[in-house]
C-alpha cells in the first residue's frame, strides 16, 4: 500500500531524532528558556534577515493561527481570510472560540489578491453601518494556500502595502512553508516573507519535525504579552526545548529547505506521470500537493493500492482528490504511482 | 550543577526513544486515529479496570485542565478548586479564557475536603441571589496536588460522594499520576481513581514521555463532541501517533509504574538525607516534590550547586523551595544534594 | 420632513405610557420577579397555546439572539442561518464573540429552505473531517426576515421537521413578529410560530414598547440556567418589570396585533402609491419594511423630504433603499411620501 | 407593608416621565445618534470638568462593568479589585465570560487601599513566574462600595497614583454614584471623581432613571472602537434617545444630586432612629445602604412590615441585614421603620 494521504505521516529528519536521542538526558529549562529555544530563534532570525525580530516556538497550526489572531485583534475586530482558508473551515471554530470572526473573500485557486482586499476594507468603511459590522483587524494568509499555490513576490509585497495603508497586520501561515520556498519557480525566498508581513510562521510539524511551529513577528511590536497569551491559549510546552533543537537542526547547514526539496520532486513526478497518463489536475500546484480531478469509480480504484486525501465532489460523478508528498516519501513510491496508472 | 528544578527538565524514557526510532519512517494516519493510540486506549482502560471509558490523547496540562471544563460546563457554571490549585494560579487564566470562572475553596496541604465541598455547595444555594452568581458545575482536584500530597481512597471516594449527589463530575488532574501512584504508602491504585471520579488523566510530560496526557473519561456520556472541542482548543497533534505511541510503551509491562518509583526513590533520599540534617519541611510530601522552608541566606548558597523551584516568600527572611525529583534522576545526585548540606 | 428610517424612532404606545405613569411609584421587587412578568408571561403563554413555555423578557434583539444561541449550543457548534441575517452581519460579531461560528447558507428573499438546511446537514455529516468542523447545532431564522418577507405555515413546518429530524432547536427572531401577525396574506398565527420552532421572541423594542423583547421556549428544556446566563450576558434588567408592564399591556386586548396593524395599513399605502407611480420594488414584502431599487439621483432627491435606510448599492447608478413604517407612523406621512414622486 | 429591599424598585423621576411624555412621538434617530445623547454628553462633560471626555450611554451595571473591562484589558490581563466587588461576586461571571479573570483583594469596609494595590503589583512582579499567570491590566472600584462606603478625595488620588506608575487604567463604578456624592462627609465631587480616574460611569438605574448608566472615559484613548464593542455586547439600545433623554433631565439644573439627596437624607433618619433605639450598625456607610447586625428571630420579626435585603449570615443566630433607601423613598416610610422598633 503507497500513502500520499497527507504530510503528517512521518516521524522526523534522521538528524532531528539523532540529536533528540543526544541530549535526551540533559537537563534543560523549561517553557522555551532554554539554549535550543535561543539558538534556534538566532539562526531563523538570521535566516529571516531580521534581526529583531522575536521568535516563539509553539506546538501545531490551529492552535498557532487561533493565539496569534486573538493577540493582536481588537474585541470587536475580525480576520480577513479567503473562503478557503484553514481557519475558515478546518479549525473547529477555534478563531471564533476566542471571540472573533473570520471574514471571508471568495478564494482564486485559494489566493486572495490586494485588490480584493482593498475592495472590502472600502466597502467596509464606506457602508454606514460599519461600526455595527465585525472590522477587519488583520488579514491572514497562507503559503503555500489550502491548494498548494504560492503568492509571487510582487503579490505578497501588494498586499503587504494594502495592509500597511489601513494598519492591518499581514499573518501568514506557513504550515508547509518549507514546501513553498522549495518549489522550483517561486521567486519568494524567506528573507521576502518576511519582509513582506507582519508575523509568519515556519512550519516544522510538516516540514521535518515531530511537532513544532517557529513563530516569528517581524513587526516585534505586535509580540506584546505573548508568551502568557500562548500559555493561556495551551500553546507553551513545558519541554519547550523539545520544539527549540528541532528548529535548531532545521535552520543549520540550510537543513530546511534541503529536507523540503525531497517533497516538491517528489510531487513533481507524480505530477508529470499522472498528467502524462491523461489525468486532469485540479488547479497547477507547485508544492506537495497535487490536486486531480477523477470519476468516482477511478477513486474506488485507487483506493485499493494508495492512501490519498479526498477533498470534495465536484459533481454526481467526478471528485477532487488530493496526493500529498512530504520531506519523507521515497521517489520510489512515487514513481509506484505513477505506474499503477 | 545539581538540577532539580522541575520534572520535566529531560526528554523521555530510553524504552520510549527506541520506539520512536523504529517506528519514524512508518507512516501513520493523523489526528489520533491511528493502531498505536487505539492499543493504548485498550491498555489503559484495562488498567483502569473500565471497559467502557473514552480515552483521549493531549498535549500538555494546561490546555488538557482547561478543555476539559470547557467542555462540561455550561455557559454560566464555574469550577470548583483549591485556592492552590494549578488552574487557579499557574495556568494564565486559561480556565476564564475559556468564558468560565474557577471558585476557590481554602486549601490544606494542597487539598480539599468533601466536607468543603458540600459545604460551599450548601452555602451556595442558600444564598437567595444563587442564580445571580457563578455556579458550580464541576470539582476540579490534582494528584498528586500542587504541594505533591496524596488523596486517600476514602478522601477520594468521599469528595466523589458529594459530587455525585450535587450531579457535578469530578474531574482529577494527573499530571504527576505516577508519582502518586508509586507513592510508597498510599492506598490509591489506578483502579482506585477511575472508580472516585467521573474524568482523569495520566501525565506522561512528567512521568517518562517527550509530552502528552491520556484522558480518561470514566463517564463517556462526558466525553461527547470531545475530538471537535480539543481540536477547537488546539489539543490535537496532527501527528497523534506520537502520543499513542508513548502511552502503549508506558502501559505495557507496567513501565509507568516502574519509571515513576525512582522518583519517589530519589525524593525521598533527598527529604530523609535533609531532615537528618536538621533542615525543616514545609509540609510532608510522599511524592517527588519536597518542599523545605530555609533562611534566605541558605537559598542563595544552594543556587551556587543546585537548581531548584522558588516557591513563595515566608517572612522577611524566610522562604519555601522545592527540590524536584523525576523518573530520570540519578540517585547520585539525590546524594550529592544531601551531601552539600 | 418625513421619517421613514426605522421603526424604533418613536416612545412607546400611549397606553404603555399611561401604565408606567400609573405605577412609577409602586414598589417592584428586581429582576423580573414581579408580578408584571409574571402575568405578561401568563397571557403570553395563553396567546401561544403554549401553557408550558417558559418565557423571559430580555432588553434588545442583539443581546437576545447572542444570550439564546450561547445558552444552546455546545462549545464547538455553531449556528445554522441565512447568509442575510442580522446575526450574520449586523451584530458586531455578537455570537463570535461568545465563542460560536455563524454558519451561513445563501437567502432567498431573506428566507432559507427546509432543503437547503437539510442538504448542509447531509453534506456536513458526509464530509469525513466533520469532526475537524464547527457543527451546526441550531438553526436559526427571523420571521419576518431582514428584508421584510415571511414564511409561510408549510414552510416553518418543514423547516422545524428537519430540524427535529437531527435534533437542532430550531430559533426564531422575532424581532419585528407583530408585523409578521399583522401582515395582511400571511397564514402564520402566533400558534403557529410557538408550534413550529422550540424558542422565539416577541418584539416590543419595534412594536409599541420603550424596550424589551419577550423570549418563548416552547421547548422548556432549553430554558435550563437561562436567567443566570442572561445576567452573565447583560441581559437582565435591575427593573425587570419595566419591561413586564409593558408586555402586559401589549398583551390585554389584544393590542399586540391591533397596534401592529397600522405599520402595515401604512406600509401597503407607501408600496401601492410608490409602484403606481412606477418605482421598482426590489422584492415583495408583506411587512412594514418596503425595498426599492432607485438610481442615485432619485436617493438624493429623496434625502431633501425623507428620511430612508440606505441597503446597499446594485451597481454604479442604482441602490435599494428601504422605507420603515410603525405602529407609530400616521398615515398622513405615509401619504405624503406617496405624494412627493 | 414597608419596602427597602432596594433602589430600584421604582420608576423614574417624575421630571424625567413628563419629558418622555412631551417626546413620545418625536422621531429620533436610533443607536444613540440623536440629539439628547448629544445634549447630555455635554452636560455631563462640563459637570465633570472633562470637555475632552467621551460619553457613552448604557444600560445596566453587569452589562456597563464586563463591557468596560473587556474594552480595556489584553487576552491574558485581569482586573484587579476588591474580594467583595460587585463583579467578584453578583454578576454571574460575567467579566470570565469575556476571558477576564477577576483578582481580588481582601476588602476592608469595601475598599481597597493604594498600599494594597501597589503590593498585589510588586509580588506580582517578584514572582518569577508571573507570565505564567494572569496580569493585572487595570483596578476596578465602586463609589458607593458594595457596602455604602465612600473612598475620600485623598484615597481616590493615591490609587489613582499607583495606577499611573503603573500603567493601569483606573476604572471606578458609579452605579450608585448620586449617593456617593450626596453623602454629607464627603469630599469627593464629581470632578474630583473624573480627575481621579481613567474611566468611570454615573448611575442612572439606581439614581432617578428608568434605566441607563452614563460612561465618562475621562482618559479618551481608551474609548477606542467602543460602540462596537459595546453592540456586540448587547449594551447598545436601540432607542439609544431613551438613555440620553434622561441623562438630559437629570444633568439640568443640578437634578442628579438634587434628587439623590432625599435617599441619603432618609437613609440617616433611619441610621440615627435605629441606633438610638439600641440597633447594631455592621459598618458606618454615609450612603442609602445601611447596614445592621441582627438576632435572627428579630429580622423574622422585621420581615412582617418592612422589605429589606439579606446580606449574609454572621453565625448561627445572628445576620446581617440591609436598609436601602433611594430618590423615591417617602421621609415618612422611613420614620414608620424606626417607629416600629
Amino acid at each position: 500500500m503507497l500513502h500520499f494521504e497527507s504530510d503528517y505521516m512521518e516521524g522526523c529528519h534522521p538528524l532531528i531524532l539523532k540529536k533528540l536521542e543526544e541530549i535526551n538526558f540533559e537537563k534543560n529549562v523549561g517553557y522555551g528558556a532554554d539554549r535550543y529555544c535561543a539558538r534556534a530563534a538566532e539562526k531563523i532570525k538570521v535566516a529571516c534577515g531580521k534581526p529583531d525580530a522575536i521568535v516563539h516556538f509553539m506546538i501545531g497550526g490551529t492552535n498557532t493561527n487561533s493565539t496569534i489572531i486573538r493577540s493582536i485583534l481588537r474585541p470587536s475586530f475580525g480576520v480577513l481570510s479567503a473562503d478557503s482558508a484553514h481557519i475558515a473551515f478546518h479549525e473547529a471554530g477555534a478563531v471564533e472560540a476566542t471571540g472573533h470572526k473570520v471574514l471571508t473573500i471568495p478564494h482564486k485557486d485559494g489566493k486572495i489578491t490586494a485588490e480584493q482586499a482593498e475592495t472590502y476594507i472600502r466597502l467596509f468603511y464606506e457602508d454606514e453601518n460599519w461600526e455595527h459590522e465585525v472590522r477587519p483587524g488583520m488579514v491572514y494568509i497562507s503559503h503555500p494556500t489550502e491548494y498548494g499555490t504560492l503568492y509571487t513576490r510582487q503579490e505578497l509585497h501588494d498586499l503587504h502595502e494594502v495592509c500597511r495603508k489601513h494598519h492591518l497586520p499581514l499573518f501568514i501561515d506557513g504550515a508547509r512553508l518549507g514546501y513553498g520556498l522549495a518549489a522550483y519557480d517561486t521567486d519568494v525566498t524567506l528573507k521576502d516573507l518576511a519582509d513582506n508581513c507582519d508575523v509568519f510562521y515556519i512550519g516544522g510539524t510538516k516540514v521535518g519535525a515531530l511537532l513544532g511551529e517557529a513563530v516569528v513577528f517581524t513587526d516585534p511590536s505586535l509580540a506584546q504579552d505573548f508568551f502568557t497569551i500562548r500559555k493561556m491559549s495551551g500553546g507553551v510546552l513545558a519541554k519547550g526545548w523539545l520544539i527549540g533543537v528541532q528548529f535548531d537542526v532545521l535552520f543549520t547547514d540550510d537543513n530546511y529547505l534541503k529536507i523540503a526539496k525531497n517533497a516538491i520532486d517528489t510531487a513533481m513526478t507524480i505530477r508529470k506521470g499522472l498528467t502524462e497518463k491523461g489525468l486532469k489536475l485540479y488547479l497547477g500546484s507547485p508544492t506537495n500537493q497535487q490536486f486531480f480531478t477523477m470519476e468516482d469509480q477511478e477513486v474506488k480504484r485507487i483506493a485499493e493500492f494508495a492512501g490519498y486525501g479526498f477533498m470534495n465532489k465536484l459533481d454526481d460523478t467526478h471528485s477532487v482528490i488530493r496526493f500529498c508528498t512530504s520531506w519523507a516519501t521515497r521517489m520510489e513510491d512515487a514513481e509506484a504511482l505513477v505506474a499503477h496508472f
